[in-house]
């Protein structure tokens, strides 16, 4: 068994994951945006997780977990749920792991995510957002055939897996000879920017980190805020379809509310310019979740980050042919 | 004066050339794609030139021959004649420089090239392909400003500028132990396959280049076949805007006809297909031209491939929105 620690990840252990994932997880570009630099007045870099393998940071959560399942838990397989980009991830460390993969996805997660996720070769098991639980119909699964549940963002091995994100970011900017004076983040459960957290404040303690989130899903803004948990209303709607779960998670909260710095809100509007942006000026394919802090950085009307060095995390690129070509045009 | 060198670049130039780039040209990722090696049952590596500065391979040929010219020639300027990619590439280089560029780019060419010039601070003049000369406007241009020509690739310092391409793709090879059966790259004046093939055969003298073309522009495939400098015919119509050129250059044949195995040519279908397979699978945006490589790669129906380790070059990303979102849908 995964050793079920309540304790939260500290720094070693995202070295320790980063361990593990040498020479199965891609190290990502950190792209220096000139055209972003010269609309925030700043010096912007883009850290691309939309080119990791399945297009997501979600792969680095996945590997370190997954790889530290004995030969008897692999044998039963893993099973997950999540809105697609976990699936992806999870499913394609399970193929080439050579087990079993079951994966609950949402019946309305877009088509390549659905696709893809099969294409890895995982079961996949479709719900009704509106009507079921993905949580008890996942331990379902678990009860019947012994599989581990892979969790999308609370849990220890997750959050460290996901934290190499930042530890990259250290290594690229330290090249450089720089350290950034902010460091931006997508967050919906809060396990990249918990783990990408401890790994800059470990390493530059100076540098502020900003949660940013799609308008009506500022559950950690807002928790960050009132210092409790809060949770978003069941109507909320955005095209981020990646950053939807309504609350952010136990251990992920613990780690956010004492490393991060504050939460930023983007509309579907701005996230729209900003895939176009990332379109046109730097030809990567950003999806919609993966945009807000990039959206963040463009739309930063009260000067902010002006004269300084920010990067922003490009989390996933994961979005169909329709939704793109309109967010662009 | 710039050298006028008759004589051809070697190995040693793209070297120097490479030094120059230091600091300027970003070194591209080379990205294993794990979906293309199980399409073409080959270990595929994608070298993503998409990501260069102004989203092409260009930028090094136009900054390898500005840097080099007197503070005399700088101050009267740089002229180019262009498709688009080079255009951007000029114009990004000279604002750089702080020198002024004036680029005469076809009224047809892809709208998101002729804008990206502008906003680089070139003066941009349009001709109408069908009846002007470049050539002769862009000579005419000279003759008034006395500004320095800077040719889009038969010209010394502009193919050994493209040929770091090639120094990159050794060294990120050499990295992993690697060398490559094969690598493709996308051809039509010829300066970047030239750049690129004297790199690789001085590191791996026995890697076969091919360069790889449009249906009905394969004057390089029918040159290499017949030993001289073959033409297109001139109704000839492709969606590869960047691939149009009539003819490859002299300079350029020299090194070809001396350097390259063989010329492929692909379908304007078959590139709309590569693009989308670098969208959904590599999340990169890749324009039609810059496309060429991967969708030999991908339709290599005779299994050429087959079994070894090929290098596809992805040579540039600028197209226009409605064009994208054609190509992925």
């Amino acid at each position: 068994m995964i050793d079920q620690r309540i304790s939260l990840p500290e720094h070693e252990n995202i070295v320790a994951a980063a361990r593990r994932l040498e020479g199965f997880a891609r190290v990502t570009p950190m792209i220096e945006s000139t055209t972003a630099s010269a609309v925030c007045n700043a010096w912007v870099f883009l850290k691309a997780e939309t080119l990791q393998h399945t297009g997501s940071f979600k792969f680095r959560g996945a590997f370190n977990l997954i790889s530290q399942l004995s030969p008897e838990q692999k044998a039963l397989g893993v099973v997950a749920y999540s809105s697609g980009n976990h699936a992806q991830a999870v499913a394609k460390v399970a193929q080439l792991s050579k087990i079993k993969a079951t994966i609950v996805i949402p019946s309305d997660a877009p088509q390549i995510k659905i696709q893809s996720t099969k294409n890895f070769g995982a079961e996949v098991v479709l719900y009704d957002r509106a009507k079921d639980s993905r949580e008890d119909i996942a331990a379902s699964i678990v009860d019947d055939s012994g599989a581990t549940l892979v969790p999308p963002y609370d849990h220890f091995d997750t959050i460290a897996g996901q934290g190499t994100v930042g530890l990259e970011i250290v290594d690229q900017l330290r090249v450089l000879n720089q350290s950034p004076d902010a460091v931006l983040v997508p967050c919906s459960g809060g396990g990249l920017i918990a783990g990408t957290a401890i790994a800059i404040k470990q390493n530059f303690p100076d540098t502020e980190i900003f949660s940013v989130e799609p308008e009506g899903f500022d559950d950690t803004a807002r928790s960050l805020a009132s210092g409790e948990r809060e949770t978003t209303a069941p109507n909320a709607k955005s095209i981020c379809d990646a950053l939807l779960v309504p609350t952010l998670g136990q251990l992920t909260f613990s780690i956010n509310k004492r490393l991060l710095d504050g939460g930023i809100t983007v509309t579907d509007t701005e996230v729209k310019k900003a895939m176009r942006f990332a379109y046109m000026h730097e030809k990567l394919v950003v999806e919609p979740g993966g945009a807000v802090a990039l959206a963040a950085l463009l739309n930063d009307k009260n000067n902010v980050f002006a004269g300084k060095t920010v990067v922003a995390v490009l989390s996933g690129g994961n979005v169909d042919p329709a939704t793109f070509g309109a967010a662009i045009s």
